[in-house]
């Protein structure tokens, strides 16, 4: 990890709101879709950048803390889904497709083996991470080699031309991982960042506290430095998506997080390299309680708010098509001496 | 006015809510994209419904009580913008055209004639309202012919096979417009529901309450009906909005209204016909205080805030996006059952 993040050029975003003043319109009348775009101009470091062929890249990992009963569904279905993102039938396929964006599913460590079938991009580390209760979900190197891979699909994507990257997650019993991370990177009580991901009952909410209560107690020690922390509390798909974002930043391109898996991911990436941060939107906000949390600890607002709370990149894939409209008005716009529009009196 | 408007189905509603948990998502996951879904499907009555050819219709007109100093742009611009629009410049064509949106341009009444030009779709009702401080704006002849030309607009829409209609509009002062309505329907205090429109400094905030105010005290008992109310209050190209969305729901189509001006013309067509209601989308949240009031009123919750007040679509174009992704998702999904994945155990 020694690739190097520089800040964006505070510079940069001056420029861009002195061409928002030209554009036809009243200043600061976009609001947010002028923020997003003067923060594109200053990731291109241009006021006529073009978003080009957007792509969602989705991790797929298991997790060992399946084991305490954390998640009404089987582990079984992070495979099933696998597959049926492959066959198109998942809702972030549908919202892919209808916002224009390219869809890579990567299996980072899914707990049964899958089949080779044509689209699945297999970057295996290991059979899903163990049970964070009794032992750290996974050692350095698989760590080490769940980032890398984040990494090169981040930079094959820039390679390959798209200008605008976002992420997301499939892992079942992985809002009990990102439970654990939030704890740990905000200080916050489990209570607090816990919630019912996938629709827990109350029993099962229960457990996912005690969980991550225990893996707390166990892993102490361990949360100074963020790769043990990922290695601890994390999972594969988590570790991939935090080398996601720093890939996407190094090769300076804005970076789209989703819900609060892939937020947890994202403050781990901020915290390997904080300039991270400068290239990252956050797409939406999710009613799990623990993703305001991160949100708030990584100085992040969130673009919706939808009640959306599927992961996947659902959400993001809805804030990229925000991201396309601000940019294209940003660069698209005429300006009141071209257009002869008077401006204020 | 003798359209029927008729409600639309609960059953068509649990119809798609059954629907929605046959979907491979946990229940209730994709959040408020799932009650838009099922609304649309409730419009249409059909679980397999195809959006298609949506369409933004934008309304100019001007405003007599631009006379009182209440923008800081000149009523030249509502004129100027039309040209801007016709040539592709504005925020709403960068928008409309990011979201593969058909943008039609209408004048209703704009103060200055425009030239004949391609794109320009001219219904001039007359030349501007008049000052309504001083006079009724318009005759309820004049009312009834805007309201004409947005009925007929939408009508024209859907004959063409588009199946999801947004409206906005252009007008120097439309804000001031907006607020004598949103004080009359709402019965809040003037200077609860001015904002600074356009960017209107104190001084001008303070002539938008007193013109506001005035005009409240000169047509006080003519409000209980809404056509008078527009006659007294309105503008043209409000009027026309509220036809448009009247045209809408009768022809059974989802109508997504814009920011706060275009939510006054949504709240007239509500009094008018009140199930329009069941067609109506509130696009986002705009910072002009009366938005706010006006969609409690109406009890419509907005899909976006973004901080956008500008007017001419441009949340409804956005909103218009994530309908389709909502739509794109509750029709093209997989089932459990078809994909092979495991519910909840």
């Amino acid at each position: 990890m020694n690739l190097s993040i520089p800040p964006v050029d505070p510079q940069w975003i001056r420029r861009a709101e002195a061409r928002q003043l030209e554009l036809t319109k009243p200043p600061g009348s976009l609001g947010r879709l002028e923020t997003i775009a003067n923060r594109c101009a200053a990731i291109f470091e241009s006021l006529s950048f073009r978003l080009t062929l957007p792509r969602i890249v989705l991790f797929a990992g298991d997790h060992g803390v399946c084991a305490e009963g954390v998640s009404p569904y089987p582990q079984a279905v992070t495979a099933q889904m696998v597959l049926n993102f492959l066959g198109g039938g998942a809702a972030i396929n549908r919202l892919a497709q209808s916002g224009g964006i390219d869809l890579q599913v990567v299996d980072v460590g899914v707990a049964s083996a899958l089949p080779e079938m044509p689209g699945l991009i297999s970057r295996r580390v290991a059979a899903g991470t163990r049970n964070f209760c009794c032992e750290p979900a996974m050692s350095r190197r698989q760590v080490e080699s769940a980032i890398e891979v984040g990494l090169e699909l981040a930079q094959q994507a820039v390679a390959e031309g798209s200008n605008l990257l976002g992420f997301g997650e499939m892992g079942i019993a992985n809002t009990t991982a990102a439970a654990a991370l939030a704890a740990a990177l905000t200080g916050c009580a489990p209570a607090d960042v816990v919630g019912r991901g996938t629709g827990a009952d109350d029993a099962c909410v229960a457990r996912k506290i005690s969980a991550v209560e225990r893996a707390l107690a166990l892993h102490r020690g361990m949360f100074s430095n963020p790769l043990d922390l990922l290695a601890c509390l994390g999972g594969l798909e988590i570790a991939a998506m935090c080398g996601f974002c720093i890939g996407a930043a190094s090769c300076r391109r804005p970076v789209v997080t989703d819900g609060f898996i892939a937020t947890a991911a994202a403050a781990l990436a901020i915290r390997i390299q904080p300039h991270v941060k400068d290239y990252l939107f956050a797409a939406h906000l999710s009613p799990e309680p623990g993703h305001r949390r991160l949100l708030d600890a990584i100085g992040l607002d969130p673009l919706l708010d939808l009640e959306m709370r599927l992961g996947e990149a659902t959400g993001a894939a809805l804030a990229m098509q925000v991201i396309g409209a601000a940019a294209a008005a940003f660069t698209g716009m005429a300006t009141f001496a071209s257009a002869g529009v008077s401006g204020k009196q």
